[in-house]
């Protein structure tokens, strides 16, 4: 993750705000080309489990890494956020994903992923007794994309519902949907997912309607929670017929916003697992994306519990 | 580099506000009770040349690092940043140095350094041109302890003094002068050392007085340029019998005090070689250094070149 200018976006030919697919090679050339940087944890999903740990919930991580520099850090992070992690590290090449992050002084992140080992998640290294004993299974869209993960996630989808567990699915980026829009329309068509989070984009992309209300009145029926996140217009959810919405949380300076997302399920998963109302649960999913978004990297720094403990019933 | 408590501070047995030096095996030990870190390039006088390059002086660096992950981002970082670094990196063990920062909610930082590779800088990987080429020559006293960079930095300074350079030191740490007090005043007493930086407790390790007026006067006569840095207390210089004093730049929120003295010494040495009044350059070191308290690591990240220009003849 680097400060970047508009012109550097521009003369990488990135494209700004979004999320782009490179390899290794690629990876390298891009770091050349990038400013000086810091190496931070991240993942979608394991940095929304990194908010629900620091929230007070208690949760296990399912990822691959490999036995690198990257790998060793990242395992790290998530154990001594007291984040159950015990997917057996997979040797050798392809080395542990990376994401390279460009933050241009507006606070936009344009984020370059290389997969790496997170492609090789075998389905046969979930442990089904940490997934059937958990209240939510969480899954990040961005996953879908590689069949190990894809396979895995269908089975560990299989093995909540055997379990009577919710399942809860971020669609990650317009991209991933254009390319799997039919996987997900179908998991949702059968009732797999109970808890659907999206942002407007990723909404319009599902439904193929553009008009935002015109969506949500599209899948909410589909889904019993949905959670669509708007940037700096706020949030939108929807359960069993009910509404509710939310402002944005104030921030004094966006410097990063890598992690809004991310930090937003985090916030909303912990109240919705508490048995708060809906609009609370907004609040709290507001509350920690502000948090994250006020500060580089997408994983929480101040004290997520004082933060949210006024909102809580 | 990680937040800690007070209390994880005592457990862990460290001494909070130091620097200790540790072997690889205490690094991992320690690292096993640290919380989430984020991994930033550091090493004090490459801090201080990361603070001149962006202020736009022209820069470069001689150091170990090895062949791995660590060794590589901080090439780059260095690097990215416009500074030339060609020492020819160490392949095996040991690995690149690195330092287990332990930031309080107090701001203080409390360090623990595996010298790793940095231990093994062979004298023959000087390009003295370069050394000869440089108006200054910047040092510090942290490496001084090993053996093969010492010899590497006497035969530095007898490079720059053969071309007819400045020699700028910084004393780095009480512990360092505690061990090799002698050997920095012999470098004094020999007219070796041009500009000196110290803070206001390496002061006193190094003249044995305690009161800080005593120290700058007993020191003072024996180098053409003093500074000593005083925390929140600003900072002091006698050039030349001119005395100059500077409060601390102000600052909303001091988050990590690491790297406060290595941007210091950045801002400072760029008003000298500019040419900057004695005063002047004291407030250009103030101003790099609240800059790179306000945030976490020991680089900066806001335009120190914007915020330094108010301050410039």
């Amino acid at each position: 993750m680097a400060a970047a200018s508009e012109d550097q976006i521009v003369s990488l030919g990135m494209a700004k705000g979004g999320m782009t697919l490179i390899d290794e090679a690629q990876a390298q050339a891009l770091y050349a080309g990038m400013g000086a940087a810091r190496e931070i944890s991240g993942g979608s999903a394991a940095n929304t489990l990194a908010g629900l740990a620091a929230l007070g919930a208690s949760c296990g991580f399912i990822g691959q890494v490999s036995d690198d520099a990257l790998g060793t850090a990242f395992a790290h992070d998530i154990r001594t956020g007291g984040i159950a992690f015990d997917t057996p590290v997979r040797p050798g090449e392809p080395s542990t994903a990376r994401c390279l992050i460009f933050v241009t002084p507006d606070g936009q992140r344009t984020m370059n992923t290389f997969l790496g080992a997170s492609q090789f998640l075998p389905a046969d290294a979930l442990d089904d007794s940490v997934i059937a004993d958990a209240q939510v299974l969480y899954l990040e869209g961005y996953l879908w994309d590689p069949e190990e993960p894809r396979r895995a996630m269908r089975r560990a989808i299989a093995t909540a519902r055997a379990a009577g567990r919710k399942v809860a699915f971020t669609l990650s980026d317009p991209f991933v949907i254009a390319r799997h829009g039919d996987d997900f329309r179908a998991l949702i068509d059968a009732g797999d997912i109970d808890i659907l989070f999206a942002n407007e984009h990723e909404l319009a992309a599902l439904t193929g309607l553009d008009d935002f209300h015109a969506g949500i009145a599209a899948l909410a029926p589909k889904i019993p929670t949905l959670v669509v996140t708007r940037s700096e217009q706020g949030a939108y959810a929807v359960s069993q017929g009910e509404h509710a919405n939310v402002a944005a949380a104030p921030v004094a300076h966006v410097l990063d916003t890598t992690g809004a997302g991310d930090l937003f399920a985090a916030g909303f998963l912990f109240g919705h697992v508490r048995g708060q109302a809906l609009a609370t649960c907004l609040t709290l999913g507001a509350v920690c994306a502000a948090e994250v978004i006020s500060h580089y990297g997408a994983r929480p720094e101040a004290d997520l519990t004082a933060l949210v403990a006024p909102f809580l019933a």
